[in-house]
């Protein structure tokens, strides 16, 4: 049995329009056809925050201009953008397979996550998706439509919508199925659809789970070798941007917790990785995540640069 | 081994807004959960017409609206039609299984599907999408964007795109694994998302497959025993809406074949969906195609209702 891969996608592996995004998932392809040359079971996973906020605007906007086009839900916009992201990505994985000859197929499922209506989350929204307005223009749209804006990090204001925890992925038994039977699969994209499940069912709600919370959750659900993390940078640092900047090789829970103490992670940044990390290896102890960047997935996984993060 | 059957969900099955869906999938999924119940392993399939138009729609006029809102290519909107969808169906399905105590999984997989670029379909649109428009506002549009507008059966003007047959389902080996694993699958909605092969790999062109045709295709790659297209009358009938009408209760398609050249059949209602009937006997001769209303697919499966097409 080959070895099982979780591995979540970050922002820089797409794009913020359906061109850039189809050029990008080429590249981002590559690092992941070349993990399965070398003998493992990829579950991809990936973020769809400027996706997701471009479907909702699109939609905003057009409903407001045109009484024919309905308003549509943030969690029917996250069904979407897993629809938009899984093709162009399946369709890209797809081709990098032909290319280097590998006889596997790709594909991308719907996935909700069941998140609780009580997670304090969402009397205190911190995500944010979409695009930047000015402090004008989002004290205007915060007075017609009842979102929530904050500033973010001195780029300009953005809507921000709870991020609950990850309880229950609805569709892990489709997923595990698909990886047993040597698919590539994609799922949980942008953290999966969010929903509520109650005696009357499960139903969509106003939120963005976090990526790499739902992508540990799927790691830990499926007993996962590895939890990889891929983002813009290479290793996790302490002292980031400082003099004394320290990358990290490999490091235990207990002594990421001290740093975590110290302050040391970016929250909405680094914080939520290495948190996340560190929820896998709980639940799996045998696993390692490892936080690297996208192209030296291959190097990282062997060891060779990235940071480890085990028991 | 259960008996396989595609099932091709017709328009009446879904809505036109997010609210009207979320609705009508919950009476969608009562007949569907009956057949799983009754032995049978699904596949279903599903239109995506007013949805992708829906999409198009709003992603256009956002576009024109806001230097921010990017332009989305055809092929993304039916890949969103597809999450979009896909979510709703599978929601609903899983909270009918749950409520009749059927321990069973349902997923949505992102589909694509081979066309050929040089179908002639491509010369043709013929397709109709999204909403209608008065003779004035088409020739307004189809002057800015260099779409083909036709009128539509008396209730105005809308967008037409090409047709073309479908090939190949890219995600055929996935569809048929799940199938086998006794997992319920959404797949190939709206007809698949239409991609042209080539040397350089797939891509999005836009257009619209038949939804039935594909649904044909998939059941015979499959090797389905059974077809089933529901749509909101309960048998097909000759002489239609003539004081001779007369219903179809089980016909060869040697017989069809003599009504179709009648022109019995309207052409971009019955007449495709007979085709695509035919299409699976001839491709699976052991194999029989049913068209019936979603309310008496049960029936209908049992020869109680429907018309029943065979070899």
């Amino acid at each position: 049995m080959n070895k099982k891969i979780v591995i979540a996608l970050g922002g820089n592996a797409l794009g913020n329009s359906p061109k850039d995004q189809l050029q990008l998932v080429k590249e981002t392809a590559r690092p992941l056809v070349e993990l399965v040359k070398n003998g493992y079971e990829l579950v991809i996973t990936h973020g769809n925050g400027p996706q997701v906020g471009m479907i909702n605007l699109a939609t905003e906007i057009a409903h407001k201009s045109s009484a024919n086009t309905p308003q549509i839900p943030f969690p029917e916009c996250g069904a979407m953008s897993q629809g938009y992201i899984g093709y162009h990505l399946q369709q890209a994985i797809y081709e990098e397979l032909k290319r280097n000859g590998v006889r596997k197929s790709v594909v991308s499922v719907v996935t909700q996550v069941v998140v609780d209506e009580r997670d304090e989350a969402f009397q205190n929204p911190t995500k944010p998706i979409g695009k930047f307005y000015n402090k004008e223009e989002a004290k205007e749209i915060e007075k017609n439509s009842g979102y929530t804006f904050i500033e973010d990090a001195g780029r300009g204001y953005r809507r921000v919508v709870a991020s609950p925890k990850p309880i229950r992925i609805v569709e892990i038994e489709t997923i595990e199925t698909l990886v047993k039977a040597g698919h590539i699969v994609i799922a949980v994209g942008g953290g999966g659809i969010p929903v509520i499940e109650s005696e009357n069912g499960l139903k969509g709600v106003d939120a963005v789970i976090d990526k790499d919370r739902s992508a540990a959750k799927l790691a830990a659900d499926m007993n996962a070798d590895r939890l990889i993390i891929l983002t813009a940078v290479d290793k996790v640092a302490i002292n980031f941007n400082k003099p004394n900047q320290k990358d990290l090789d490999e490091i235990t829970i207990n002594k990421l917790q001290e740093y975590i103490d110290e302050n040391q992670f970016a929250k909405g940044s680094m914080l939520p990785k290495v948190e996340a990390c560190m929820e896998f290896v709980k639940a799996n102890q045998k696993g390692k995540a490892i936080i690297a960047s996208l192209e030296n997935a291959s190097a990282a996984i062997k060891g060779e640069t990235g940071t480890i993060i085990r028991a």
